[in-house]
């Protein structure tokens, strides 16, 4: 373990635009104290996720603050969907994220999340790994309400292959296609199309779902699999930087990515990766790893949900909660030997409700920081700071710098 | 059609230095009220359009600010003259602009311009077009003055030849040489020089010629021929993005390179490419394109011309007319679903006369963008704005963004 310590604290959607509310963002509108003090005492600016102009999806914004460039191997998202549901995962292997949904007689979807069920998983997980496919290997496994992952395992498999879930109601499964010229995709895309009739027929008849469409429930009668996915082959944390680091998260996809790029990863109690979360247990957590980790990142995901529900009251409040928790690290760190950087990894405006391409704030904090005249936390005060604009993969090394856990580039 | 519009505004060679004008810019001592209100409306930065500390030509710095990197397949700039003074262009051909010029017996340039001759482009376009070359098809198209186009057709031909345009009176006509070591450009070369001498041939005799050389005025009995260059293999800005767009402009490179990435052209009554031109005219044009377009590129040039003439006063002026097209603009679209990008291509300032690498004032507007504290548009003024450092490659996605027209990379 090294002398120092470090924390990434990445507010899932922190960005917003002026037409939040009435020409403020959620983050200018919101009391936050604590995180106007880490402005005031820290350095600012903005950060472009990916790339200035890209929309980020939550995984590559992830990767790239993480360090690692989604363009060197990122296939999908279900591999990282597979590791935080507690999956063992492969090199090579495909990785598929999963919904149980309702289709009617001619396969067309009624509903994406067979009602949100909350019962039967284990009974489902288990019709389904009863089928038996030619010439590869699969596994499945049911987490929590229509969630799960699926593994393909076998030779000659690609990950390069289109979504059966249509993404909507009203329209009928999707049948599997290959999204290159290979011979690969073309299988793969056969396997899945052939899985997903197999999975429809031992799903149709089991008792649980005739007693749900006896009480005028959605009966889970079929499987969609989207995000097909290989594991990255890149280098860890601890290998690139030397560093023995945690996440503390609840979504699966974070939790996830950490643990592609080898952090342990602790989903403390209260935790739900929602508006309802308990923050401060994450704050708590986050210090308690910081007694044999050097090196903890912090993930909440409540703002972007908000923003997907164009709800700015809501995001603003959980700003509040946020700004909260970060009282709660600078009160009980050692500020002498720290060093934070608060972000987000996409601007997620609530007229939109969905990812945009803006920068988010970014704030670095602790002994060794260059200070600057920004004030208050905020995507307009921040533009005016010391940092300029920065890119996703420098996060990580501006932050170690300043703990000296760097390597010099020349001599 | 898309629901929202957007607006990418260039004034060629915006940019100056504090030399032009007692310790100011063009730009910054000009009366520009409507310029100052969209910089403090919108959000202000600066603009490399290559990168920083590179001179850009016209021609790849508007390649890389409608997103075409020039690095990927530019290979010079007649084929966007070419296109510009409409004639067809295939790939695999090789195109330069031409000039009219007047050697004497010993192939020193007398005129590279052959005094701007007005008359008799017919009479030349069909001397020259009676050439016979072996192995390889020509076409060559007079346009006005002094200026043309020339296509070489066949296989086995490379852009990478020198000019015979010796670009300066006083030298003879440079011989075409090749620029790498491939057989192909070794031929090329060939067959320019070929050309050359045929059309020095068939040219030196014409009746027109001594006609002009009786009443005292510069034969055209040359043709000197640079920029030699291929179409781009490039998607269009349909495919990319998915917009139907119109340019509105009036210089054939500018022209060019919109037809080259796809773009409809239009060139309206009393546009001029110079400093006369009629921008209202401009403005009216490009607000009819958008009643059936997405997007729309205008394009004025009189800034540029000025500059390259070291007159401060009329660059100065220019700007001011710039100014009433953009008040046209922000009177006559519908701002609650129009973006708008108002830029430069590259700075030229008035003691230097010709392109510079500093950044050039850039300023996004309309409803989603977020301000800053700028108040007046300026070199000056802009660099302090939220938009920061930005490069070419970035400004069509982030002007599209603001409309929602760009993909989600990751999910």
């Amino acid at each position: 373990m090294l002398t120092k310590k470090a924390i990434l604290f990445i507010v899932d959607g922190l960005g917003g635009r002026p037409t939040d509310l009435d020409g403020e963002t959620c983050l200018e509108a919101a009391e936050t104290p604590n995180l106007d003090r880490i402005s005031s005492g820290g350095i600012n600016g903005l950060l472009h996720t990916v790339r200035r102009g890209v929309k980020p999806g939550s995984d590559v914004a992830h990767l790239s603050i993480l360090s690692y460039d989604p363009q060197e191997g990122y296939t999908g998202r279900g591999v990282f969907e597979a590791l935080g549901y507690g999956m063992e995962t492969e090199k090579g292997c495909i990785y598929f994220r999963t919904n149980f949904a309702t289709v009617d007689e001619k396969n067309v979807v009624e509903d994406r999340r067979a009602g949100r069920i909350e019962e039967g998983q284990e009974e489902l997980e288990e019709a389904i790994n009863s089928i038996e496919l030619e010439d590869v290997d699969f596994r499945f496994k049911a987490t929590n309400q229509h969630r799960g992952a699926l593994e393909l395992k076998g030779e000659g498999l690609s990950p390069h292959i289109t979504d059966t879930d249509p993404h909507e109601s009203g329209e009928k499964i999707k049948s599997c296609e290959p999204a290159d010229s290979s011979e690969e995709a073309r299988r793969t895309a056969d396997i899945v199309n052939e899985f997903t009739k197999k999975a429809r027929g031992v799903m149709k008849n089991l008792e649980l779902n005739r007693r749900r469409e006896d009480d005028g429930k959605y009966p889970a009668n079929c499987l969609l699999v989207r995000g097909a996915s290989q594991m990255m082959d890149v280098e860890s944390l601890k290998e690139k930087f030397g560093v023995e680091s945690a996440c503390v998260g609840a979504g699966p996809l974070y939790l996830g990515v950490a643990k592609q790029v080898g952090m342990e990863t602790r989903k403390p109690e209260g935790a739900t990766g929602d508006f309802d979360s308990d923050l401060i247990s994450k704050a708590e957590a986050a210090v308690d790893e910081l007694e044999n980790k050097d090196f903890v990142f912090i993930h909440v995901k409540g703002a972007d949900n908000a923003g997907h529900d164009h709800d700015a009251d809501r995001k603003k409040k959980f700003l509040e909660k946020v700004d909260e928790a970060v009282g709660h690290l600078l009160e009980n760190l050692d500020w002498e030997r720290t060093h934070m950087v608060f972000t987000g990894d996409h601007t997620t405006p609530i007229d939109y409700g969905n990812h945009t391409a803006e920068p988010v704030p970014i704030v670095y904090y602790g002994p060794k920081v260059r200070t600057d005249s920004v004030e208050e936390i905020g995507e307009r005060p921040c533009a005016e700071g010391g940092l300029g604009h920065m890119e996703g993969l420098d996060v990580l090394p501006v932050l170690f710098n300043f703990n000296d856990w760097t390597d010099k580039y020349g001599s």
